[in-house]
C-alpha cells in the first residue's frame, strides 16, 4: 500500500484539519476531536433550517466539501467506511440549528441511518426538530453489505443542493423535507469498478478484480454490485448503467433531468467526458432533455478507478433549486 | 489496460465532444476535428488581449477546463501526452483574438514550444500581434525527456489564471505579457508519484515503481524525476518536495504566497488536503503567509497516483489577479 498518508489512524484528522485550513473562508472545523465536524464558517444562520449529512470518509469531497451557503451547513466525517457516532452528530446538529430545525441527510447505510436516529433523538431533547431523508438512489441491489434496501450513493450530491437551495431561501423544515424527499424519489445511480481501493487501516485491497474484469453496480465501499462481466468498451458500460439507471426510474419522452457521471476518485477526467457524452447521446435519443450536468469527482471511493452515473428528474421547482447559488469547497456558482 | 474508453485513437475526441456538451454554457469545440480547440462560448471577446493555451491531452482539466471568463479564451488539445501541431493552434489564436492581439502560455516542452512558435509566426502574418510565455515551474530537473531546460507543470494554471484576469480587466497585449511572465517568474513546483499511469494507445504502464518505492521529482509524463526514494510517510515527502521549491524560490520570512496541492489524477483528495496541512504549517514557520490556496486535480498524469506542490510568490498586484472572479468549467468563484 503507497498513500500520502502519515498513520493510518490520523488519515481523516489531518485531512480534515488541512481541508479546513485550505477553506477557512468558507468552513470551520469543530475543536473536539471527539466530536469531529466542518461547519459553515460564521456559524448558524438564524431562521434558516439547518442541513446536515454525514457518513464515513473516504468518499471526498463528499460531504464536508458540500459546506457552505446554498448547500450543507454541516458534515459529520467518520472513520474512512465507518458511520459517525450520534455524538459528533449531535453536535453538528446543534451547530447548524439556527431556530428553524435540522434536516439529516443520511445515506442509507445501516450505521449511518441508526447513528443519525440518534443524534436526532438526543437533539429533539434540547428542543431542536429534526427531520431526516433517506437516500436509496442506487440501483444496483436491493440489500447489501452494510446495507438493507438499497444503498446511498452519488445522488446524494443532488438532494443536499436541492435542500439547501430550498433552506437558503427561507422555506421551513417541513418544505425543506418535503423538498429533499421528492429529489430522493427522483434520483437513481449505478457504478462500475475496474480497481478496488486500499482502505489506509487495512493495508490491502478492499476486493480482488482480475485485469480482464469490470464489476457493474459497486457500492461506494466496494461492496459487490450486480455481476463481474469481462472489460468492455465505455459506450457499452455507459449503455449497461444508464439503462438500469432510467428503467427504475421509468424516464420517458419529454423527461427533463440532470445527469450526473461521477467519478470513483481514480479515474481520469477525460474518461468521465466519454461516459458523459454517450449517456447524453442515448438519453437525448429517447427524447429526454439533459437540462443540467455534473461531471467529475463528486462521491468517491478513495482511489478506485470507475464511475457512476446518476439521473434526477427534474419536477416543479427542482431546477431553479438546482440553479440557485452554491458557494463551496467543491461545488461553486451564480455567486 | 482496464480504461473508460472506447478506441484509444478516439480518446480526445470523444472526450473533448462530452466535455463541449456538458459545458455549453462556458465553451464550444471547433467543428473542424482536424484542427480540434476549444474556445469561449460566444467567441472572442472584441478589444480584449486574447489568451490560448495548450498541450498534449491527459493533464485534464489542464487546459481546455480553464477555458471561459477571467481566464483562457481557447486551448488546444494534443493527442495523448503529444504536443499539437500548429494548424490547430493558428485556428484557436485566430478563434481568440479581438483585436487587441493574443498571448500563448506554453509550457516548456520542446514539441510545444517549436508548434507554439510556428503558429505564432503564421497567425502574425495575419496581422494577429501574439507574445508568448513559457513555462518552467518544474525545480525537479534541468533538461529531461521532451525538454530542454525546466519542465512546465501544475504553476502552469496559476500563469493562465493572472493573466486571464489582467486580459479580462483590460490590459493591452504587452502588459498582460509582462504580467504573465511576473508570475512565471514567481512560482516554482516539484511532484512525486507513488504510481505510474498507462497511455491509452501505448496500453501499457509508462514506467516501473517498485511496490516500496516512490519517485520525486517527477514529470506531468512520468519522465524521471530527481531520484527514486524508499516509499515514506506524507509529512517527510512534503518536507522534500516543500524545500525543493521554496529553496529555489528564495522565499524569505514575510513573503505572501499562493500554495497549490495538486494531484495527479488517482489520488484521493483527502490525501492532497493532508499534505496542503502539513506544508502550510511548514511554510507557516518560516514566516511566510499562504494567502490562497488551490487543493485538488489542476494539472494530472491521466491516473497517475501523486501530487505536486506549487508555491507562487505574490508580487505587487498578483493577488487581486488572483482573486478576480473566473467562471470556466474546472475553476470558478467571483461570479
Amino acid at each position: 500500500m503507497k498513500k500520502l498518508i502519515n498513520d493510518p489512524e490520523a488519515v481523516v484528522a489531518e485531512s480534515v484539519a488541512g481541508f479546513a485550513a485550505a477553506h477557512a473562508d468558507l468552513v470551520t472545523s469543530s475543536a473536539d476531536p471527539q466530536t469531529l465536524f466542518v461547519s459553515r464558517a460564521g456559524g448558524a444562520v438564524s431562521g434558516k433550517v439547518g442541513i446536515v449529512s454525514g457518513g464515513g470518509s473516504g468518499h471526498e469531497p463528499l460531504h464536508a466539501g458540500f459546506v457552505g451557503r446554498g448547500m450543507l451547513d454541516a458534515a459529520v466525517p467518520g472513520a474512512v467506511f465507518t458511520s459517525p457516532t450520534p455524538d459528533p452528530i449531535q453536535a453538528a446538529t446543534q451547530a447548524a440549528d439556527g431556530g428553524a430545525g435540522v434536516l439529516h441527510i443520511v445515506k442509507n447505510y445501516t450505521g449511518d441511518v441508526l447513528n443519525f436516529e440518534t443524534a436526532a433523538e438526543l437533539a429533539e431533547l434540547e428542543d431542536i426538530p429534526v427531520k431526516s431523508v433517506v437516500i436509496t438512489d442506487d440501483v444496483a441491489v436491493e440489500d447489501s453489505l452494510y446495507t438493507a434496501g438499497r444503498r446511498g450513493v452519488a445522488g446524494t450530491v443532488l438532494v443536499e443542493k436541492i435542500a439547501g437551495a430550498a433552506a437558503e431561501r427561507g422555506d421551513d423544515l417541513e418544505t425543506v423535507h418535503r423538498i429533499a424527499t421528492r429529489v430522493a424519489q427522483n434520483v437513481r445511480s449505478m457504478g462500475v469498478a475496474l480497481s478496488a481501493c486500499t482502505v489506509p487501516h487495512a493495508g490491502k485491497p478492499s476486493f480482488d478484480l482480475s485485469p480482464q474484469e469490470i464489476e457493474l453496480g459497486i457500492g461506494i465501499h466496494g461492496e459487490p454490485g450486480r455481476e463481474r462481466v469481462p472489460a468492455a468498451g465505455a459506450n457499452e458500460i455507459t449503455e449497461r448503467l444508464l439503462a438500469a439507471v432510467t428503467d427504475d426510474l421509468t424516464i420517458a419522452d419529454g423527461d427533463q433531468v440532470v445527469l450526473l457521471v461521477n467519478g470513483m476518485g481514480g479515474t481520469p477526467l477525460s474518461e468521465l467526458y466519454i461516459v458523459y457524452g454517450h449517456a447524453r447521446q442515448v438519453l437525448e435519443a429517447r427524447g429526454v432533455t439533459v437540462a443540467r450536468s455534473l461531471v467529475g469527482d463528486y462521491v468517491t471511493s478513495l482511489e478506485m478507478q470507475g464511475a457512476s452515473i446518476s439521473v434526477l428528474r427534474l419536477e416543479e421547482e427542482l431546477l431553479e433549486l438546482f440553479d440557485a447559488p452554491v458557494v463551496t469547497p467543491a461545488l461553486r456558482w451564480g455567486a
